[in-house]
């Protein structure tokens, strides 16, 4: 009798939005177009073993929570059992009202597993058992499974250039009803502050390219091979991420003595550093223009604040934070450096820290060519932001600064094959502020207008998407 | 009956707010204290030819939005018809939804054209052919015309000191109803980053001041007397325009040589730039104080990011954006050197970067001096931030970080002669703002306290600009 | 008939946040862990003499509103009658409307006095004999009286390092039911701008510690003596106040060389000053980690920014205001150095610009350390940003980043005695919040979690602090 906590009209508060979401945005393929799955895993499309091995290991968000709320380290990352570590989640689960662990958690139970019960300590054994039940007999708890079941159309995973790319030709050489295209991430190739890992990244980029790699011609001749190569994987996207853009002026001269004093082992001048970025990110830039690629920038994190936990588990483990840096200007300098040259590719602007918004929103304005709609993107709320209020906030400056109607919408970014309902959070999140502004009469509905807003509902969660990558 | 999209309570959504509104701020008239109107034109007053012409030449904003929706450059600022530019702007429209330029639109057409339908594809011809019926036929549509509509009581422009203010006195002194004031914007007297262009204006100014300019002593005396004639053509406000305050420390004999070297023709360094640019502020906030004036300091923009465009197009053509700068420190000590010198002016502070609300509201509170109420003002919500998002956001950090009753309230910004309705949008988000307050029981609302609810809505609208500016 | 402004459910704006707020906010005690209150007037309790003394004396917030309602200095700081002040700040209060100043004052005037009157021009004197015959009558208004009264179980002040803590002692060692707590507050110890009076201060710590200071080892030694006796007063928090962080490299032989000449009374460079304050902030920590207290760093101001009115008047007169300081990476840097020595005390950021909410709160979760729950936490909203705008962003940006189950909750700051309805305020905001949630659906309340939620409230108003602190 009592209604689920995730009921039909969950986040919809007006009847607007509830028809919005259910006639125009529910039943829309998902269109995951930033992703960190493993291509492995999907291409291999093995069955999970247990709802620790697809929940718990390697969600930073979930260790985040459960660090603040006193849970030890071996219950996280350490190894205590399946049994222990999902407990110990369960008691934090209700230390996280108002956090969006909250609402994913109870998503994710209901969606996937049919669990509409609350996952606290009374429940956690009773859940854990019917979701590894579920897991070993159900045949949908594979990748692949979960990817069909959710309706994903096509994901995008996160690539280095050095990479065979074997998983993705695999899987496209397959039956498999899922497309998995990689994205070009070239972290390594920038990453000059270590100029020994630099120098190895070069060999191994010499031996897949097939480029003797001795100057800094060779070196982008190789990475330009590669670009080649993974657009005939199906590569439509390049990505980036970093604190602050790289805008500096440089000279031809300056970055092949940069990259011949970097590649002979010698450490390498901030100055130097920071030239080499803003010719690499420029050269970057142009090859996705010429190749019509999509590129997405994702600035404003400060990365492994706690260098204790770096040195003992590593990256990617739940240290990072939003920063506070002043990008406009070196963003308006390199997105105009490449505008002049004619070589401004489609570009995904992603800020972390919200207090960046509107700049975002009008700096994309900026660059609009009158040719492709919505070209210059203010990307989705990202991270530490992908949660009701970080969309609302974004949802509403994109809408006041720009054109909500082109916008591409949501993406998960996520490591897990769970986190699809993400999609559904930001959907009905979406159709819940446009349904208020129609009962608000902000918005008109009728007629015409009706039309417009369906189909906008429409576009965000799917067609623009779908017409602006050209997968 | 449907109800209009514009509705007797369009934004007002709570009873009081309406009553407010309709009750206390709908009739009272404007005094846009800061356009950047053509003073020629109000002057000249001569009918207006098309709503092509009144509409869409030189609204940068529509511009933004258009090549966001992928509209060619011909039908923007190129050489397409009239038709064909407001046919693709009305493609455009129904793409606008959450964008205040939606709203602007419907309100400029019902309020000043009397149209109800709303603007589209489909009604984009009879909408056409209407407006420009009436635009050839009803009289109110020339600029006094429809300053006289609109129940405006004075315009302040923006010009330039050498400027001479003829068309304000052809006004001034011609039978028109309508008051035109100018404002005192020596944007050319700093701009000495382009010695060539700062020679010729320095001449410019030696002849229509008929003082000699040799020196900076001679300069300053120059802008005094161009000052002093400003005040006598009903001149009280001056306005600045940049990205961060400056407040370098300087001395006499520096800006003397500094003067000297530009003149000669010689490229200042930034430095220079700098200082120089600092004793012009300060001189200038001087006399504006000395004539008890206002100063008005818009500032966190930055301009011409497109390269491209503005040397095609030109500036103020859609690409500019807001910045990020960190102005507090630089700000306070700007000020904090005119008030030690007993030569701090009324004051607005306009930010750009909404970010800065909270700062530019506290910084307020530090040199009010308890004699002119709300002396130094935190400004409405300026050009990306004249929304209804904007708008709260301002009225909200105003409120909670100082006296919103002392607000001088709102202002059009504008170059169009159908931007008034933005008065009457400020108008209407107030009352829903405070009305529901009042609904919420956070401001009492009966007895003396409703009286001065009442007035409080009353003098944000009106009274208090006309007692802050003495026109 | 009508209902009274500060009525049963003020700020609850839902039935929900109503039976939180009765049933599980409104009679826990108050623990105020952060205060300014004078201890000897806490320890003599002596009887208020008039409302003009307790309401009006040292409260800058006042202050700033009269000055910007045109109130002139005599009537604020000057040498005005008690009823001429008053009489001022009545004609302010209707000005007020939307400020925290109105709700506070008349939170105050119900709760206190039991007055149900506004405050405005035709209500003053009634108003202003009222309480003054209430303060002269009524045996709680002294000190200890409105502490019992408010349910005040535990006050901290704000202390230096050399002070006797004779008032302290003297409650401690008195039948009086309130305790009082000090707190470690070594800005003087960390102020080496001035030599002299460093200088001074130096001699003083000497006199009181009874250690020779010669060398910045003795000074150390000095520092932890007093900061061990401290302890024993039952001290268990440390506070610091800046507009950013310091965390400069810096080596031992620098840090003394530093302090040997500022003791020499030579002017030290910014970089000294810098490094210096690094080395200090860093020591301090060690300290308080040493002796598991809990360190405050309050953050982003820019104090005294009106140079007249501060040689007129002095420090803490109203003209200080919200700072823009770039200070993640410092603090990050920090708050790591800390964490990698084993010296990280528990942590409470307090930010005063509220952009860098999302900074803080995901600062803190780099730090966590999965024993202590929420052992870094995200302060309070403070000063400016302590009132509901504020609060409500604080809260939100630490649910939707953190978890909000672990907030250590409110304090006054307050240099008065009759700020303690501050704590109601953020109870009421509080249960508001969670309330809409709840009737909202995104937070479930039925069975375990109705449990779980009405005691993440009675944690964050009470518990939390209780646990936290160790008092």
């Amino acid at each position: 009798m009592t209604k689920s906590f995730i009921h039909r009209d969950f986040i919809l508060t007006n009847a607007t939005a509830a028809k919005l979401y259910h006639e125009h945005a529910e039943r829309l393929p998902i269109i995951d177009y930033h992703c960190h799955l493993d291509p492995r895993t999907v291409a291999e499309n093995k069955r999970f073993e247990s709802i620790a091995q697809i929940w718990l290991a390697g969600d930073h968000y979930k260790w985040r929570a459960e660090r603040a709320n006193g849970i030890g380290e071996r219950y996280i990352t350490g190894n205590a059992s399946d049994w222990e570590k999902f407990e110990k989640w369960a008691q934090t689960v209700p230390y996280t009202f108002r956090n969006p662990l909250y609402h994913w958690t109870h998503l994710e139970l209901k969606t996937a597993f049919g669990i509409d019960k609350l996952l606290n300590p009374l429940t956690a054994r009773e859940i854990y058992d019917e979701c590894n039940d579920k897991i070993k007999n159900d045949p949908k708890f594979t990748p692949q499974g979960l990817m069909e079941f959710y309706n994903v159309e096509v994901v995008c995973t996160t690539d280095d250039p050095a990479d065979s790319l074997e998983y993705h030709i695999q899987l496209r050489d397959s039956a498999a009803k899922v497309r998995m295209l990689p994205t070009w991430r070239p972290d390594r190739a920038m990453a000059v502050e270590n100029p020994t890992a630099f120098g190895l990244y070069v060999e191994k980029l010499s031996d897949v390219s097939g480029v003797r790699i001795a100057t800094f011609a060779d070196f982008v001749d190789a990475l330009q091979r590669r670009h080649d190569f993974f657009a005939s994987v199906g590569c439509r996207l390049s990505d980036h991420g970093f604190g602050e853009f790289f805008a500096e002026d440089y000279t031809d001269a300056e970055i092949n003595a940069i990259f011949a004093k970097v590649l002979s082992g010698k450490a390498l001048t901030d100055s130097e550093i920071s030239k080499f970025k803003s010719a690499m990110l420029f050269i970057g830039a142009c090859q996705d223009a010429d190749a019509g690629w999509t590129q997405q920038f994702h600035f404003g994190v400060i990365r492994n604040n706690n260098s204790k936990m770096f040195s003992t588990i590593g990256a990617d483990t739940g240290f990072d934070s939003i920063g506070e840096f002043l990008t406009a200007q070196k963003c308006a300098k390199f997105l105009d450096r490449l505008n002049s040259a004619g070589k401004l590719a489609k570009t995904i602007l992603y800020n972390l820290n919200p207090n960046a918004n509107e700049v975002v929103a009008t700096m994309a304005g900026n660059f609009q060519d009158g040719i492709t709609p919505g070209k210059i993107q203010f990307g989705a709320a990202w991270w530490f932001l992908d949660q009701k209020d970080g969309m609302q906030k974004q949802i509403n400056a994109l809408s006041v600064l720009g054109l909500l109607s082109r916008f591409v919408g949501m993406l998960t970014d996520s490591r897990s094959f769970l986190s699809y309902p993400r999609h559904e959070y930001f959907r009905r999140t979406l159709c819940d502020i446009v349904g208020r502004d129609i009962e608000n009469g902000e918005i008109p509905y009728s007629g015409y207008e009706a039309e417009r807003v369906n189909q906008m509902i429409e576009d965000i969660c799917y067609n623009n998407a779908r017409n602006y990558f050209n997968f």
